[in-house]
């Protein structure tokens, strides 16, 4: 490895951690930058349709391929703020993406002048003061003899703490000369080691308690499960302790759902009163990658007493009152698995009412898709390979309901809950599911949330992107009606011609793609039955025509609790 | 005036202001505050699609309806950082806009819980932190003793420093009942009396200058004439005295462009020669409200010496060398007009080539519509009581060439330069046009700019506005092409079928709507002549198909010289 520019530095790191795509804008603060990433070999340019949806796209290809990150790539001031609120988000929710900035020059930082895309004022250092609190870490790669290691530090700490980080990169810079030597030596995402005395205590500790307790445990797995990576460690602990397992929002589908000793979701008073009362009469819960938001718990109702509650994180461990600083989970999930084994025998006669026999269907005869009646249909239409996309409203709540096939990816936004992530997420989903044998990808949007972002359905045909979308069109805001203002006119939305959209973004375009409505339960088992459109071999979209005042028993419940904790007083 | 609750003490003083819309999306932390904009009797709550988008409509608002403000709702976190980059540009043109974020009720910003919408770590203040860059000032209304005066000190300073203010309201105080006495008194937006003093010493020492020169001044008018509402003494100014008068790109229609003093644009070495010989000359220049940013100034070219050059600013004044503060040009305009009005005879004399004289056509006798050919004739379609927005590309650039008929309205983001604004801005202007007395407006916007903010045509026919969308079809980001990179792939754009818009957003409402498409002069010729077009009595879009290398001679120029500041080095 001899010299190399500090921009193809950049593209080679990013490149040995597996990133195939750049998702974001050009802005002539990063155009030099743009030809290196377009002449890249193993990197592609996605040209986004602006830069919210650019930073969305970063973090649904980060969720999907998992072990990654994902990068969008702004300009200065106008293209970095525009993204702001995804980069935030991508903290919120813990997804690794670099929020790359095209800068001006080295000596326009110093000289400051009134630049377009500048405050007036030359304060230059504005922009990344605000992204400080929305990443991890900001970094300006503004020497080279500093950039190397600058890079890798970022990229680093990026995936390790699985939350964004910020660099920018001034236009002069970017074809600087340095050595490629630490190229050599690949960078990895490697959870801390656990100091080994804290640790074997803290082993004791929890194998103490459980023995205390004849092995009585309920496993309750979360979104930082998924986050930092340690889905296998824990699948490995549940298979061979045979404990029973509930899952939150946040953590659906890093167990399959088929596993015979999954109860489904426990999300405090709105759980099922089977799983609930399973869980919570449970004389000690694990809780793997617990992260306690009010959506993921409804409504912080968990009934769990500490005393009966020990909590594996990604960088602490708590065992009742007592917290283990330093003890992540990566490294003590194998060790406990080994220590805990022994229960076998009685943690796998533990009762378990299956997942699959607590989902709720629709009684009633009509032929309106409600709720209760299009999950558990679609429900039947999801396969292994599925990575499901899932928007804040309706669509997330119903999706609870649903049992995923074993293997099923689902990517939400529970925490964070910005309306329109979904869509730009679903393209960066869609490229990450080709890379990691994933086969469709399957977007839930609401009508009100898909205006938002709706332009990004343009690159998924242009790269011959076949996500199916189904677009809820239930009149507007359906989890704000529930929430408050329900026949208020700032919960309407515009009624698009929907199944035009494809055709307008993509119709000079040379991919097919085909649009659908269905509005009775019918036309929609019919749908879902065509072998072609199962096949999901082409871009398509359906309109799905539900009622206003109809949502997933779980969100009425959450907007009801949302709505007393918002005060609104009287008026409604 | 008795008590009134703190939603509807808010709600009018902004009616007091002249505010009589809205702009912003629900969600659950704004609901109850949304209840009582829906039932104002004077304030309409206008939904957008989305914040960053609303951003732009209450930024173009604000523009049109000077005097007055542009408000943007959101709520907590996701909407209000959607929106950054709208308020970061208003901040950055100095456009008076109120942001209002609905928050978490006021207990629970003690106790912080991990609510949706928050960063997972408690930190409820990082929105506020990161406002704080592009705003003038934040304030949290949490005290019911102290909301009122929050409220009118907010306003104030928004107006009066034609600034962003960053507001958060939590749910629970919106109903708070408050004292309405303090109503009686409006707010008014003052600027800062001089000091009798020193206003005296400077207009003296201006008189001097002035004389010293034989009177042979010219005026050079900027931005800040229209942002701190000096346009009427300016032209008062203009008219007593007689100087001959050139505008840069932000002050463009400040000044009646048929003025016979009027001598067009000044904008550094990209100034026609005629016109920069002109201003170059002169043996004084007197710069009001003047903004020297890259694009306004042909790249900081301008070739005024300091000992020539006198500036009137907002807060302070320039005479050569010295720096006068708090002398503002609001107060100082009138007494420097009396001052100076007996130079009339020879002011007026001085030689002016009218801009009308300058303007550059297309000679060459082909169809393709090129920008040469394309402005000069929008120009003659243009009427008096029209408000034109251009959008950052080659329609900023095009539009200079175009003398406007008096009374014409232009805005523009030539410092921020954030694409997609235009739309935004055109919806928050065509509200507001209807205010003021305009009458059409009439949007150019790039195609690669539309697509990011596209969603936003959808609210215009909802509410019946009627503008016209010329949309610029040149094959991708020309500007960009012109800087940097111009075969590359990243520079193209999806070609949408433009002329599906309208139908797509809008076929489902009751209002009426007609696309267009022209690739020939003679369509283009057509098309603008036809009586029913001119009328603008629907909202109508044009598509202009214009090649991807052509641009108005100034892009060409300025897109260089920024080019070369980038130092991108040598691969193209
Ligand atoms: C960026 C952003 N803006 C506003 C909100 C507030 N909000 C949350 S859900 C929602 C409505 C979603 O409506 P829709 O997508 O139609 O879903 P539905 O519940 O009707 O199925 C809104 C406006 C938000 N979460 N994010
Ligand atoms: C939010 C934002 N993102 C990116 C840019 C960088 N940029 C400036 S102009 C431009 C291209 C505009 O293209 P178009 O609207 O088609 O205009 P034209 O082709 O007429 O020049 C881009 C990408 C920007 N100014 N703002
Ligand atoms: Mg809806
Ligand atoms: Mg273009």
């Amino acid at each position: 490895v001899g010299n190399i520019t500090v921009g193809n530095y950049l593209l080679a790191r990013l490149a040995q951690l597996g990133v195939t795509k750049m998702f974001g804008l050009p802005g002539d603060f990063n155009l030099g930058f743009l030809d290196l990433v377009e002449d890249h070999p193993t990197i592609d340019w996605v040209g986004n349709c602006n830069e919210l949806n650019a930073a969305y796209a970063a973090d649904g290809y980060a969720r999907v391929k998992q072990n990654s990150l994902g990068v969008v790539t702004t300009t200065f001031g106008v293209g970095e703020l525009s993204a702001m609120n995804g980069i935030a988000g991508a903290f919120s929710e813990m997804v690794p993406v670099l929020h790359l900035v095209g800068a001006p020059s080295t000596s326009q930082h110093k000289t400051r002048p009134i630049l377009h895309h500048t405050l007036g004022d030359g304060r230059y250092d504005a922009y990344t003061i605000a992204s400080k609190q929305f990443t991890i870490l900001q970094t300006a790669l503004v020497n080279k003899h500093e950039v190397a290691h600058q890079i890798d530090e970022a990229l680093t700490v990026c995936i390790t703490k699985a939350r964004p980080v910020y660099m920018t990169l001034p236009t002069d810079m970017v074809h600087q000369e340095i050595s490629g030597e630490r190229l050599k030596i690949p960078l990895t995402r490697q959870a801390a080691i656990n100091d080994p005395q804290t640790e074997e205590f803290v082993l004791d500790l929890i194998h103490e308690r459980v023995k205390e307790v004849g092995g009585d445990v309920v496993i309750l797995v979360d979104a930082c499960v998924i986050r930092f990576d340690v889905q296998d460690e824990v699948n490995e602990f549940l298979k061979q302790t045979g404990f029973p397992v509930y899952s939150t929002p946040m953590g659906k589908s890093c167990v399959n759902e088929s596993y015979k000793r999954y109860g489904g979701i426990y999300i405090g008073t709105i759980t099922h009163p089977l799983a609930k009362e399973r869980v919570e009469n449970a004389k000690l819960i694990i809780s793997v990658g617990s992260l306690q938001s009010d959506f993921n718990t409804g409504n912080f109702s968990y009934n769990i007493p500490i005393r009966r509650h020990i909590e594996l994180h990604s960088d602490h461990t708590k065992v009742q009152y007592a917290l283990f600083k330093d003890i992540g989970m990566k490294h003590l999930l194998p060790k406990l698995t080994e220590r805990l084994q022994h229960f076998y025998p009685i943690a796998s006669k533990l009762p378990v009412a299956p997942f699959t026999d607590l989902v709720p269907t629709s009684q009633e005869n009509d032929q309106t898709i409600v709720h209760a009646y299009f999950w558990p249909r679609v429900g039947q239409f999801f396969h292994p390979k599925d990575v499901i996309v899932t928007e804040t409203g309706t669509a997330n709540f119903g999706i609870l309901d649903v049992p995923l096939p074993d293997g099923t990816k689902l990517i939400s936004q529970v925490l964070w809950g910005s309306i329109g992530w979904s869509v730009g997420s679903a393209l960066g989903a869609a490229f990450a599911a080709r890379e990691v044998g994933k086969d469709r990808v399957i977007l839930f949007v609401g009508e009100g949330s898909l205006q938002l972002t709706v332009q990004e359905i343009s690159p998924m045909i242009r790269y011959g992107l076949k996500p199916i979308i189904f677009v809820i069109n239930n009149s507007g805001y359906t989890i704000e009606r529930y929430i408050h203002g329900k026949h208020r006119k700032y919960n309407n939305v515009d009624n698009w011609k929907w199944t035009s959209l494809l055709d307008t973004f993509g119709g000079n375009m040379e991919q097919p793609y085909e649009s659908y409505s269905v509005k009775t339960r019918a036309e929609l088992d019919t749908l879902l039955d065509q072998s072609s459109f199962a096949a999901a071999n082409k871009i398509q979209l359906v309109e799905v025509i539900m009622p206003a005042l109809d949502a997933p028993l779980a969100l009425e419940r959450q907007a009801e609790m949302t709505g007393k904790g918002n005060q609104y007083a009287t008026v409604i």
